[in-house]
């Protein structure tokens, strides 16, 4: 009999914690959307202590979307009972929460005499903390699941008493994370083989793996583990998350399915939705993907040598172990255009994973047909672009209203914009290195504002020479980052919304941090 | 004793094999350099036969670079003949020779009745081939490699009758490929006992791991080969390479070097070049980084979360495994200026890898006083993008020479170019849908041709307003890509170059294909 692996998915929790990659409200339920479309069994939405903006998230994460919703908490009432709050609305709950169990992280963070004197005592501290706290969740829920931070560099006797501790109190997920992505796979699978041996009743949870990916090894880690036990995965989709990432979603996935004849494993994951999740995940947090990513990478199906396409031609599985359909890429482009209406784009949205609103609906329709005018074929990656940038827009402090540049070999570049906030105009020119640098210069001057820029990327999704160019502009202040988002056929014009959106972020950021009581500072993680 | 793992990179043979990724002599005899530096035991430099850029390149890398210099080369006399005769020059040289032993694959290219009526005949064919062709390359050196591609899909009994043939004729390094990516960690170590228990006189070679990625598990396999007998990895940089790439480099040499508590092996790679090599290898090619690979990525090092942060600033080893700077990525950044003169540049940039004749300093000096004089700061990051930009000319046919642009949101977007090939004057205007398109499509007026854009990016390499654009084109024709890069601090200015040097590198492709007699179609490879 074929035995079940749960998919647990932390794209919006680890996942949004890669560093530029904060995504708002809206974008955050449209992928949970599309994770429920995946079928993925649990989605973790947020952290919700951590901010008003992540408490908001999971609220909303857990009112639309009905898989298991989990909340991250660190070991505290105030963590849990937030938790708790921000899941109210969800029909299937989880409250996730964790302790540091490693010498590294208890000596690290509970320094403080508080906690004990001894590394010992402190020891003793974390595991009451532990079972005090899996007690305290489950008086809101019945599903508790837990987590020894940093257990792949735990002292394993010691890993052992604070799972029996978490299991007596009632947590029914044991998650087990190589935080710092340092374990080798049989290690780690031999690691829940002797937890399985020591624990008493660890028969009475589930065994979770939540591996990091700092020497290239969480997939590899998790279905080790798969194999020795663990029977729920924790990923993220393009495998985005802390430093190096997280065990990938689609890699997992897809190993056990075209490794069936080897395991006696399934996922419920609709495989076909893989690659829409991948290139919406991607889009909403400006982390691209690598071409050589393995399922999701623009080349994992390609076939370049002549030697390769040669072989190809003559037999499909000479080098290829799955097919591209099986994940969602289709070779087929389907293909909009003027004429196709407002019902053609709805069914296709539909069919990509978004779940418009009609007033949302109404939003890209405009912006789809003002597209189609001047491009004939509108792609399915044109209509992933436009979503985000037509969107989500209630909260922007500032808008482009004009722009004009010049630029040439032999001219100094010159840029001129004018800009909206609440109605005032604020306009001015500057000359710049480029076209972009006059630009950025000219809002600079326009708002009397300056700011770091980090990163500067563009990028054409489509094939054509109409495509559309998304532009993502990072900037940095007080060692914070903040990404903008700006997309046109106009690379100029993109780049001006990009940093006007990043300079919007950042000013939603500070009014968040204004109106957030002094929350005692986050000192935990998973 | 700790046993020495020997380091095979074939960056520049699978490597180049990725879509897109054609690399100049030039690039390739830089990079192999940079290999040297970085202490790898085995360059793979190229496929010698399959053209005479491939013949050229070898050539080049033997004659100037100390480390063993293999070539791959079919089952055939020529292959095998044209191999030797590019390694010429090499102090040490290694002919990699291969055949297909999977079923998929033997039917699949030697189908044909000429290598026999049944599968068990072409079975036959297969490997008296290998012995043969083993024998054969023996007369040139005693250096030979011997692969069966696609062993990772091979019944394990034929497997072990190939080798134990090519070990006969001589082999003195078998390799292992896990071709397609199929194969799990567990499955392809035991692959390895398995052979060496059935295998006659197998200790007389060296057993070799070429792992490719298409599950993720490349590195993986390569390590639980290593636990399990292996002593060659075969590898590349960023683990690009077909499809989802190779096994990569940084990751296999660094989960040794950070469980050398787990491991008894050790490689004499100097893992503080791995960052400068990793920059240039992405650099010429012009395949991104995602910002979550491991080692490598922009994020590899980087905490975000105010979590983690915290526990940073507590004790580094909360979540670090190893130190960025034991890979060789610097917090400090140097800075050179207008002022830090010819001597200055030349000694960072040979820190940084290149190493480079007079003439090419003098352009790249050039190059660099004209930049310092926009940028106060230039950063390492600038002088990586210089490179290739500014070095490698002599090919090209078209040559920007004048560009005006104008664009806004209330005018039509407009391009003017003049362009010079050997002298001519080729000049144009048109308008589009950006000034992008506009220029492009001025472009193609004015040399009359057009192309279809497969892909068009930019990227700002340093932070800072005033930092260079790298702008990668990639342009489709008859199914084959050509990419081209342009830099500048103005956007539009890097378009047009990265777009002429997209022709252009069509233009000498198309030379060379006249150039070359009409070899045989290739019809295998690793």
């Amino acid at each position: 009999m074929s035995e079940k692996i749960i998919v647990f998915d932390t794209t919006l929790r680890d996942g949004e914690q890669s560093p530029g990659a904060s995504l708002n409200v809206f974008e955050k339920v449209e992928i949970a959307k599309q994770l429920e479309k995946l079928k993925v069994d649990v989605i973790e939405a947020g952290f919700p202590v951590s901010s008003p903006a992540q408490f908001e998230a999971v609220k909303r994460i857990a009112g639309e979307v009905n898989v298991v919703i989990a909340a991250l908490a660190r070991a505290k009432e105030i963590d849990i009972k937030t938790a708790y709050d921000a899941l109210s609305q969800a029909e299937k709950k989880r409250i996730h929460t964790f302790s540091s169990t490693s010498d590294y992280h208890i000596l690290g963070k509970f320094g403080h005499e508080r906690y004990g004197r001894s590394l010992e005592e402190k020891r003793k501290t974390v595991i009451q903390m532990s079972y005090d706290m899996v007690k305290y969740a489950k008086t809101f829920c019945e599903d508790v699941e837990f987590s020894a931070e940093d257990a792949g560099r735990t002292d394993l006797a010691y890993l052992s008493e604070v799972i029996e501790a978490a299991i007596e109190a009632g947590a029914t997920t044991i998650n087990i994370p190589d935080t710092t992505g340092y374990t080798m796979p049989f290690e780690y699978g031999n690691k829940i083989v002797e937890l399985k041996e020591r624990v008493r009743n660890i028969e009475k949870a589930i065994i979770s793996a939540h591996c990091h990916n700092d020497l290239g090894l969480a997939v590899a880690n998790s279905i080790s583990g798969i194999q020795n036990g663990v029977r729920q995965v924790e990923c993220t989709v393009n495998g985005i998350g802390e430093r190096a990432g997280n065990a990938s979603l689609e890699e997992i996935v897809m190993a056990l399915n075209v490794r069936k004849d080897l395991f006696n494993f399934f996922t419920d994951i609709n495989t076909a939705e893989i690659y829409n999740t991948s290139r919406m995940v991607s889009g909403f947090t400006g982390i691209v993907i690598q071409p050589n990513k393995a399922i999701v990478g623009e080349n994992a199906f390609a076939h370049e040598s002549g030697i390769h396409q040669d072989g190809m031609l003559k037999n499909r599985e000479t080098y290829e172990i799955m097919t591209p359909e099986t994940v969602g890429v289709s070779k087929t482009k389907i293909v909009l255009g003027r004429h196709s209406g407002r019902h053609g784009l709805k069914s296709r949205m539909i069919e990509l994973g978004y779940s418009l609103k009609e007033s949302e609906l109404d939003k890209i329709y405009e912006a789809f047909t003002r597209l189609a005018d001047k491009k004939k074929e509108v792609y399915d990656e044109d209509l992933r672009i436009l979503m985000g940038d037509e969107i989500y827009k209630e909260e922007n402090h500032f808008e482009l209203e004009y722009i004009q540049v010049n630029s040439g070999t032999n001219s100094i570049p010159t840029a001129t914009v004018k800009i909206l906030m609440h109605g005032k105009e604020y306009s001015d020119s500057s000359t710049g290195d480029g076209p972009v640098d006059a630009l950025f210069n000219a809002i600079d001057r326009a708002l009397k504002i300056q700011f770091t820029i980090e990163s500067y990327s563009v990028r054409s999704v489509t094939s054509g020479r109409q495509a559309l160019g998304e532009v993502m502009v990072r900037i940095r202040e007080n060692g914070l980052s903040f990404t903008g988002r700006g997309v046109s056929t106009d690379i100029i014009e993109a780049s001006a919304k990009a940093y006007l959106q990043a300079i919007n972020q950042k000013m939603i950021h500070e009014k968040e941090k204004k109106s957030l009581h002094e929350n005692e500072s986050l000192n935990e993680a998973v």
